[in-house]
């Protein structure tokens, strides 16, 4: 049984959970900035439901696929380091539109984690010098390539520095953000995902009932490592999408998923379903053993 | 048992759903047209839950809770009456910009709904012509006002027009639009929907985890007529807000529940709680008895 005050800490738990969104995202707004915060809102319902990466498949353009991705991955960023690792790219244009994520990463006072995201500044044979975005620097004692991105473990704290030392951002057992991935089609994607042994539901209205489902469903969230939701787009459904991709989506996903009983619109935009199927799954997923 | 497919229709199903959010939504925007999009977030998420009625309370500014009052008003409106039915109002210059709703009584085509939202044009003694955005108007045998907003059902098709009756929009079995209130603070609000004696919950991280309650919330969701979800804002939490009001939040309200166990981020934005809230909310009350 787990005690639920330990259920308000941002613990990666598995399934790790990923989710998949068509470039046709954006290809209804025809307002630049709407673009960006319509990506803004998909890059938040990552960080607000601990997603381990975001997937980017292209149903329209190669273009739209990495603009999304270019966008996401700023977000992403931790803002204190934004300026020392990105470059300048016309993309980023109006990425300060972005909502911030406030994500463990980027306000780890407000998690208690000790752990930071750096960049190094400087290094020799002995030490490296890590910016992470506090008064005081961090001392590693390694040599590191300058410009690299880093996670450090805080283990001490000197009048002028911290004394730290690097991890791997997989083995940090709280929620780190995530990491982007560009498909070239749907095909591409649903064959990576098969060939991983991911758990993949599709959340289209014309799926099954959620109550139908939700018994094998919570079952399987036992049983995986990892989970990807794919979305369609504000055109297709994924089953089109698909269709249009070469493939029977039934081949290749657990299951199709109607997450919105009697829903009293037409449709649901991608960025609205990211965070009402997210918010469900969540809901699933993290339910104590009875 | 009720049929799955029976679950892809947006009835109206009891408790009627409803909800409250502060005037100090937009507060944290600076951008005119990003608070509009903030607000047709929220009536959008409105529509895809089949909520009833939103109420606004002001927090913050009296000129806040008008001006998110005047746009969802005008998201709610079909767009072919807007013209004929909304006054001119400095407040509604971006309201271009608000996600369409295309909800059951925007699109009744799609809904396969005979019902439709319409304004009067002419009326003498013995009948009115109201026009209902097709091509053809209605002919009601009755005096009406002419410019009023009413709700009629199609009974026969003519030539050149449809014979119809007017109806009241709450005897419509079908989800149809949400109306809007506004509250002059917290206060106000809660005892009225005491006074009512709505399911009131309150949506914060600080409250019970969703386990916890779901078991007495899902019987409570079979008892009660009428439900409102109550939000905070981007500084002040439900609790906050009430204490500056000058009441104690849990003389008002049945539950505080947190929906998002292991939320990945600082803080959830209203725009983005209510969707994630309503969501699970949905999930639970529309569940077939087992």
């Amino acid at each position: 049984m787990i005690a639920m005050d330990d259920l308000t800490k941002p613990w990666r738990t598995f399934p790790l959970t990923t989710f998949s969104i068509p470039s046709s995202l954006i290809s209804d707004v025809f307002d630049d900035r709407e673009k960006v915060r319509k990506i803004g809102y998909v890059g938040r319902a990552a960080a607000i439901f601990r997603v381990e990466e975001i997937m980017i498949y292209a149903d329209d353009s190669k273009d739209n696929a990495e603009y999304i991705n270019s966008l996401l991955q700023y977000q992403e960023t931790p803002p204190y380091l934004r300026k020392k690792i990105i470059k300048i790219d016309p993309k980023l244009r109006l990425a300060g539109l972005l909502q911030p994520l406030k994500s463990v990463h980027h306000v780890p006072e407000s998690f208690g984690a000790n752990i930071r995201e750096g960049v190094v500044i400087s290094s020799n044979d002995i030490k490296s010098v890590v910016d992470v975005g506090m008064k005081k620097h961090v001392i590693v004692y390694k040599h590191l390539p300058i410009g690299k991105r880093i996670t450090v473990v805080l283990k001490k704290e000197l009048d002028n520095s911290y004394i730290g030392i690097p991890i791997d951002r997989n083995s940090i057992d709280i929620y780190w953000g995530f990491t982007t991935k560009i498909f070239k089609d749907m095909k591409e994607l649903l064959q990576f995902l098969k060939s991983c042994g991911y758990l993949v539901i599709c959340a289209s209205k014309k799926g099954e009932m959620i109550y139908e489902v939700e018994n094998i469903l919570s079952k399987e969230l036992k049983m995986y490592n990892k989970l990807n939701v794919v979305f369609g787009g504000p055109k297709l459904d994924v089953d089109e999408i698909a269709q249009k991709s070469g493939i029977n989506i039934n081949d290749y996903c657990n299951h199709i998923v109607n997450f919105v009983p009697r829903q009293g619109v037409e449709s649901i935009r991608t960025e609205e379903a990211v965070l009402i199927v997210l918010a469900i799954l969540n809901y699933l997923k993290e339910r104590p053993k009875a």
